[in-house]
């Protein structure tokens, strides 16, 4: 016997916390919230659901559906989860931490016990029952750039900074409600206009120093590249970043954390740089440069090819979100965008010799009966890609093989190179097919993963079908954690190993009812299976059988350089 | 190509860091670490792969890992976990919250980055490319009792500090291996013998006093009864607590988070006390009694039928972990241990006249070919229950609808009552299981969740078969999470939906060859599969399709008050 429903009192003039909330972030173009139901959370989740215009995603768990988040975030520029209190916040935890590290503003909207019984300390679920209601609050602090709780008084005021520094840092926030306010209507008591978050503006004299220096060094420069990075993409600074490398005619790398920041098809795009560990031509040539012009990038240990990196900082220009620094001089509250679109104006053009990029090249001598080797499926992926397709790659060795490859124009590369958490790329994924589909791209959403990442979250496939989507899943299967085999000082350590799962029948189980799937071990089976997805009209999951320790080079090349630490 | 294996530096006189803590930890009885590979968790992993004594649990997530460790501390009293930095410590948090907060010993072995690269401030991967390394450990702190970065210097001192104060306070501990330190030979500076934890005697004036007082209200009362809570099952003090029930032959009745604290076949057992929402006897009988002693049980919203209880605490008696309260009187350090075996020689002897348990009764007048109905259900699972039995059920209404089953000699009921984070229960049982196997028990472990929460941590299903185990599952299919469809304003609210899984079919997926597996719609499929079950010898995998609202009368309870409550 159903439960009646209860009739919802309508919206009138007065627009509750929660409402309040939604609308902003909606005309922020946020159409769909993440997240798991739970009591707690009711008065946010019931907000959610009953406005026509946003869209609510139950995502299997709120460790995934904050994973989801960080993918739709990367298209979309920013995501929304909403998860209850404690033990929904604390699973999704990991996700925004992630988003934190890899500068993704997501909105976690956090349903709270009500007022009343966080006041009288009652002992209710999801608490340690012990009358203490702030610990959660607490531990979010490290892994956002801001936070507030809810109430009718401070909403507009709070929503406002929540949303400026969210945007300003590129960093998740925590928006907490508790219950009952979340329901009350907002106290409109703001003192500037709603719709305008306070823009941070470039301070005119400094903006003018900065830029002249780089100017002068480029110009005094003899040989000059550009590294790119993904703080652009998190910005949607790309055109601005390709103005400043059009107007320049400077060459540019990209480093794996980075890579497809800028259309990899331009002619001044030279391919990956990673320290002494990728092409040694393009390591060469960024090296030997003396003037090497970051925008947005950050030199990791991946990006550096496990700090391998020669860059002498004292000649380098570094453009960050809100600062410059050329040399040892700094000039901070400047902005990026402000400093790419001087610079398209004022910076030199210059004529440079450059290395041109490699594609993967498929052997020609192959048996394509044989086993799948690295040096047929990477570049078998590669020629596969189409313009404008979306390509998550999973940490591990599936985006160390994916790294070299060129992808079509405004293809991107999605990797969580710098947190680094496995399991990211399904949900992540996931996210990123609904956030094109939201606002009708049309692009191809392509998930290359691991087996051992895949089972962190395989959940989550059963959503791209209950949600009509169809993206191209590849799953390597080489019997466990191929990474950490390489990394790890005895490879057959019993933790690499993995339980054995029939990846192909997967999607079947969970739902995923007209999808194309396949298992495949040997080349001519690979080939005809990538055939078949791309005409399916369905989502289609392809696992991929190699040997145990068929790697890609740089993976390769970090087994050694780890080995070489021991 | 397989990756040569190097030669393992051979333990001479020196203990690692590592395996000091390792041989601690097994001298408490910890056979098992439950976690996830990780590269600067590499040295702590080592250790545990090459200790003959020690088996490593490679979870399919850290997320899992952490709710294993939690079931295994269920059965054996405390449990250890090993994640890597940030990545793989985060994913475990809300499982070790729930460790917290229900009052399990978890050791939290996190490998970190070596103190070279911390003090440099190098931008590793799992960082937040800031140069910080300190943000996970400080939140951690909110979710453990106590906590350590260890070296060789303190190692001694804060292992023997961090054991202590978790088998005291019931908690999980952090403790931190830098991946340089994890490695280096402990340096033995310990005052006092390292396999005893320092006791934490009781106070022997505040003892004589706090003993002397309960005497004297139970001599004095003309009704009493006890309620036993789930502390006495976490110290491993039920013998304790029986031999005060045999002493005073006062009646018990349990709450929810505490079933099965005490045998259920006990003469004096009179059943689930839930507030003013399970048997009404029951209560009656309860809160007219001049006299409750509860030991070790907490009145929380689940345990006090959403605070219908009426308890006069100024009556009541209350010994927890470490005080005793008696009316408005407070005795402090005093430890449970001490105050039940003083009490089982000193409480007297009384005679009470109380309700008798009821046992869940199959309906006679049922259509067997009918659909599966809660009246058929929960007694048929309570007549399939064996003496010893370990039931996980998952928080939602599999653990309220077997709330009033009667369990047989021996058999404990598992349920994540306070904290409530659903997904709990299949990685949980896995833990368990695990446990038993360990400890040559050979006890059956059952689960049974609903879908919405099996969909969370379905992926551990796979750990049951790969460590030999053999469990009966049972997977509730009622379309959604019921609970919530119960407690929300609307109950078709699209929050409360789910995807549609073939959850018959997922064991096979998952690698488990050889199980039983069955989809069962009717009353009489259902006692086929169990009797089928039963008789196997493999696993069991039952997916019980429902309708939609069919749920356990305490549930529909939970309904009516939150509709009240609106």
């Amino acid at each position: 016997m159903p439960i009646s429903s209860q009739s919802r009192s309508k919206d009138t003039a007065e627009t509750s916390v929660a409402q309040y909330v939604l609308n902003r972030l909606y005309k922020l173009g946020i159409k769909d919230v993440f997240g798991v139901v739970g009591d707690y959370a009711f008065p946010v989740q019931d907000a959610i659901c009953a406005d026509q215009k946003m869209r609510w995603i139950g995502s299997c768990s709120e460790f995934n559906a904050a994973f989801s988040a960080d993918g739709y975030a990367r298209i979309h520029g920013m995501a929304a989860i909403s998860t209850t209190f404690g033990v929904g916040e604390l699973s999704a935890i990991n996700g925004i931490a992630g988003a934190f590290a890899e500068n993704l503003p997501v909105f976690h909207l956090v349903g709270m016990p009500s007022t009343t019984v966080q006041k009288e300390k009652r002992l209710v679920h999801h608490t340690f029952g012990n009358g203490e209601f702030n610990h959660y609050y607490t531990m979010a602090q490290s892994v956002v750039c801001a936070s507030a709780i809810l109430s009718p008084e401070n909403c507009v005021a709070e929503t406002e900074r929540l949303i400026t520094t969210a945007m300003r840092e590129r960093r998740p926030v925590y928006m907490g409600f508790p219950s009952d306010l979340a329901k009350m209507p907002v106290i409109n008591n703001a003192k500037r206009p709603l719709d305008s978050p306070a823009s941070h503006a470039s301070d005119p004299a400094v903006l003018e120093a900065a830029v002249a220096a780089i100017t002068e060094v480029v110009s005094a420069s003899k040989t000059a590249c550009i590294l790119p990075g993904v703080q652009l993409s998190r910005c949607g600074l790309a055109d601005k970043a390709t103005a400043v490398v059009d107007a320049s005619n400077l060459p540019f790398a990209t480093m794996l954390m980075d890579k497809s920041v800028l259309d990899e098809t331009h002619p001044n795009y030279i391919g990956m740089y990673d320290g002494q560990l990728l092409d040694q031509e393009v390591t060469n040539f960024v090296e030997g440069c003396d003037c090497v012009l970051g925008i947005g990038c950050l030199l990791t240990d991946f990006n550096s090819g496990g700090f391998t990196a020669k860059l002498d900082n004292t000649k380098g220009i570094h453009i960050t979100l809100n600062s410059v620094r050329v040399g040892s001089a700094c000039y901070n509250d400047i902005r990026m965008e402000d400093v790419l679109t001087e610079l398209a104006k004022r910076i030199p053009h210059k004529t440079v010799k450059h290395p041109k990029i490699k594609r993967l090249v498929l052997p020609t001598d192959l048996d394509l009966n044989g086993p799948i080797t690295v040096d047929y499926l990477y570049p078998r992926w590669q020629q596969m890609l189409r313009p404008n397709d979306i390509v998550f790659a999973e940490t591990g060795t599936s985006s160390m093989g994916l790294a070299p490859a060129q992808l079509p124009k405004g293809a991107t590369f999605q990797n969580q190179t710098l947190y680094g958490s496995i399991g990211w790329a399904t949900p992540a994924s996931f996210g990123a097919a609904l956030a094109v589909e939201a606002a009708g791209l049309g692009r191809r959403t392509i998930l290359v993963t691991g087996e051992g990442s895949h089972q962190v979250t395989a959940q989550e496939v059963s959503q791209f079908y209950r949600f009509g989507l169809k993206p191209l899943i590849f799953v390597i299967n080489n019997e466990g954690y191929l990474i950490d085999r390489l990394l790890s000082q005895d490879s057959e350590t019993c933790y690499n190993n993995i339980p054995k799962w029939r990846y192909a029948d997967l999607p079947k189980v969970l739902g995923c009812d007209d999808w194309f799937t396949a298992r495949v071990t040997t080349c001519a089976e690979l080939d005809e299976a990538i055939k078949t997805a791309e005409t399916c009209d369905t989502g289609a999951y392809i696992e991929v059988v190699t040997a145990r320790y068929e790697a890609p080079a740089l993976s390769n090349k970090f087994h050694e350089l780890y080995a070489g630490l021991r």
